[in-house]
């Protein structure tokens, strides 16, 4: 037997017996005739003494033991004299009658701590290194937390796991697809999944009424910060439901989640916004609220002032910051800058500080008096000590630059505090966007989202103006998941199929075994996806989705660790029937 | 609101109650004037009434209705006065005020019921109505119930479940990889995983501790009745331990699903079998032990009467069948018909009655007088009555032999019962196996299966002889898992790689990454994996794995209801820098 405890366990109360422990070394000091080690494995660390004086031989065997080396420790626990408050074990420590090593190690690469000096690309080349530091590996342990009570929460529900394929088949429309050549069926190739969307829907189809899984998707997209080729979604599916029972369904998950994984009630029903709300008033489908600072329109109150900026512009539009009225010139210009850089896009910003003596004072008081900056003022019911800042320009470039100087002075004034917790559901989804340069409306979630019974009579005419039975849960400002009511009628599918410029043929070959399966009686369902990567960031408190997976890719999709993707052997080309052929 | 209960739901206490059932029209009966419908869902079967004189346009409508329409219901519930005692519902029906028809439904090309009249192809492409039918769904029901209750179990355990990659790189060593292109790194190939050995032994680098995944796995291999291309694994590793340690840990893992998900208690300790003791007496490594039947070696005492075919064989060994000396001229033609098939491959059989008056008789009788029979009898424990089944022949050949002649007399004196489970660990495996055709040995589990301690001496003089801390856990005959005790000394892992025929170079270019890792302080660490397909069809009582997955493959790979694998446009292949090339 390697251990009788583990290296996070003993207490006082264990004092005297004699234990056995094993784990690697974390740190070795030497005071006088005393060696102390600190011993790690998973569940903590604890202390051990070996003294030169009971056991020299022994002494010098732990002075010779290097960082991250492997030992199994005999002892007895003992009381310390100098106690540690910060660790658990630290009322204890071992003094040791006899020491194993187990495995000795070459000096890491980095240091096994909280704050190392190792950099990014080393830490991803060895792996499994930095998963042995204990905040990386918190991580991990979150994510198993959040997914196991993410599986009991969906059983409780009567929903049932269904593990659907991995090797399917390639569907062009979307993102691109990883495919994966066929030996057996020379010439042809599977594709990874995108998602289990239309193998969910079949799943309605053959009855099975609730299903979840927490599957592996994957896109061969060109990498973000916070994208992964493969990446894991809680992915699930309701029949015989409207949009009230799948958002009380998830909220209720989602509360679960809160309640058990970071012990956070919420006894309250989640807001809902609409969509359209949620665009005029924070400029994101994924509004961050756990601050206010809603924008205020102000076209027409600033129109005709002989101020050409915004006589000319589609739409101008400010937020308040509260108590920022004394900004000083040089803040003011970072604002501007802020939002003059390319990805933000703004070709100016104005301000008007509602002073703490009442007065008002802007960037543009040659166009507007001190009366006319009053009635602005009073559209955002800014207080004195407060300060406005507008921007102008075409209108959705603009909501959105608008979006991202909200959330910077919220960060500015330290109103997105990460263990707040700010959950909504956006409703209302538009079923269309129309994308300009294909001069069409394209889905704005998927091909088989429904629309709201009410607006099908503007399928025709006025596509634009058609909502979908589609939501989305947003906390702090990220998307957690979201779905919709599927369309379960064919007529109605056909339609949308036609509508989104699939002639019948091609919308046969691409979906024709849903479209099948739909006139085999198909029940009226939905469903949703959770981002199982972002839900963990976001616990965790994580800015990237990296850090929540165990052996992540980095930005050209390579495992560095494994040195993967790499170049195959000719003779597995040949079977799969295969020639590379770069084009320079 | 679609239902206020589901289709398996209402009892007597219900009666008078106003409900609204939604589901699929299961059945229709008109009699009189009246017409009984059965509205079935995943939950269950209720009966509809509806009584022409109450309200004919309803009932008119209810005539109409097709099989598998997908229907919404409501009206009262009322005491059944004809009961079906069969299903749970059977006391009550549903009086019918108002139908709604929420689909229509196509005839399906097969009746949805348990004994249904389609054939294997025609379900498989119609998959999704297949998967309507009680047999098939409570195979997955009974899927997610495994799959839950192994995490429960584990997570109770301590394990964390660490989810690793699905696109790693390509090991040619083993069964074949699946491969897919990497478009951002051209020439480049990912691999599908054949299992996470490698991660989960990384893990154990990174001191996870306790690791599991229920994990999907690709192997592209020809495929047999009993194989996918995709199959799960509930994979499983854990550190500082020794077999016995893993055998008890996943001991309780079997015992706690026979208990959750079959209701079935297993209060003694597994029984254990060496592998050499499981090819002695059973002639195989995953004997059935659900009965006894054990083979009895004959050689030396049938050697030497002038009968060549036993003299000149390398084994000679039988089982006794007890109570089958009646066993017609016709029952034992048909057993030697059965030794002869290709597949079995034996030359000849051989037997022996002991009749129930004391006599002896034997196909052999020119050879063995009474006395020898006598002896050769007493050998087996044979009683009056017994009838002795004997095969000769080299060694592996005949046991494999004997084996299947075993099992089939098992079948036929019903010794094989699917509701009884008699559960085994096979241990002490032997580290390597001779291949005749590559005239060297090949690692039995896998390189990084540690030797036992006492037997490493033999690694060079006798590589054959030396026996890996391997264990199988077996149950009725089938493998359900098995793993091993690792090495975590890099040098004994060298000497591995170089009995087994590797270069440095080529053990560095497969397995550098592991081989580095563990010069940064491995611990002891050892682990298993189950697999779950296997489990789930044990429990189901299944003959193959495909009908516990939800859309399986066939035995050319594909899927045939989603017509996966096909081809891809050629704009994709020019991304992935690919041309097809197939050869005559």
């Amino acid at each position: 037997m390697y251990r009788t405890h583990t290296c996070g366990e003993l207490r006082l109360a264990n004092a005297g017996q004699s234990v056995t422990l094993s784990g690697w070394v974390q740190r070795t000091r030497k005071m006088g005739g005393m060696t102390f080690i600190d011993i790690r494995d998973r569940y903590g660390i604890t202390q051990l003494v070996f003294n030169n004086e009971i056991n020299e031989t022994l002494c010098d065997s732990a002075n010779k033991l290097g960082r991250e080396f492997v030992i199994q420790v005999t002892g007895q626990v003992a009381e310390r004299s100098n106690k540690n408050n910060n660790i658990p074990t630290g009322e204890i420590e071992i003094l040791a009658e006899s020491l194993n090593i187990l495995n000795e190690a070459k000096t890491p690469p980095f240091t096994i701590e909280d704050n190392t000096d190792g950099g990014d690309d080393i830490r991803m080349k060895y792996r499994y290194l930095d998963l042995r530091r204990n905040v990386v590996r918190s991580n991990l342990i979150l994510r198993h937390q959040m997914a196991f009570e993410t599986r009991r929460y969906l059983d409780q529900m009567g929903f049932l796991e269904v593990e659907t394929p991995i090797l399917i088949g390639s569907t062009p429309e979307g993102a691109r697809d990883f495919v994966v050549p066929s030996r057996m069926n020379p010439g042809e190739f599977y594709a990874l999944p995108q998602s289990p969307q239309t193998l969910k829907q079949l799943l309605m189809v053959s009855g099975f009424d609730r299903y979840f899984q927490i599957a592996k998707c994957f896109r061969d997209e060109d990498l973000r910060a916070d994208r992964q080729p493969e990446f894991t979604q809680i992915d699930c599916e309701m029949s015989f439901v409207e949009q009230e029972d799948v958002l009380q369904l998830f909220e209720g998950m989602v509360k679960h989640l809160f309640k058990y994984v970071k012990n956070i009630d919420f006894s309250d029903t989640f807001p809902r916004m609409t969509w359209h709300d949620a665009m005029k008033y924070y400029g994101s489908d994924k509004p961050d609220i756990r601050f206010e600072m809603k924008f205020v329109e102000l076209k027409e109150a600033v129109s005709g002032h002989d101020f050409v900026v915004f006589d000319s512009a589609a739409y101008v539009g400010g937020i308040c910051a509260s108590g920022c009225a004394d900004y000083t010139r040089k803040q003011l210009d970072q604002l501007t800058d802020f939002v003059k850089k390319p990805q933000i896009g703004a070709k100016g910003l104005v301000y008007i500080k509602y002073e703490s003596d009442g007065n008002l004072k802007s960037s543009v008081d040659k166009f507007y008096n001190s009366d006319d900056l009053k009635a602005i003022a009073a559209l955002f019911n800014a207080q004195p000590g407060d300060l406005i800042l507008i921007l102008a320009g075409d209108k959705t470039k603009t909501q959105k630059a608008l979006c991202e100087l909200r959330l910077e002075m919220g960060n500015r004034l330290g109103l997105r505090d990460k263990n707040v917790y700010t959950p909504l559901w956006v409703i209302d989804f538009p079923l269309f966007e129309w994308d300009d340069e294909a001069q069409r409306f394209f889905a704005m979630h998927h091909p088989f989202t429904s629309p709201k019974p009410e607006d099908i009579q503007h399928l025709d005419s006025d596509p634009g103006r058609v909502r979908a039975n589609a939501y989305d849960m947003v906390v702090n400002g990220i998307e957690l998941g979201g779905g919709s009511i599927r369309i379960h009628d064919s007529k109605l599918q056909n339609k949308m199929f036609e509508l989104l410029g699939f002639t019948p043929e091609k919308a046969q070959a691409q979906f024709g075994f849903l479209m099948n399966a739909f006139q085999y009686g198909a029940p009226p369902h939905g469903g949703l996806a959770f981002g199982l990567d972002r839900f963990v960031s976001l616990f965790a408190g994580l800015d990237s989705i990296r850090d929540c997976i165990a052996f992540p890719k980095n930005n050209a999709g390579r495992d560095v660790m494994l040195d993967a993707p790499s170049t195959i052997d000719q003779s597995q080309l040949d079977e799969l029937n295969l020639v590379i052929d770069i084009k320079e």
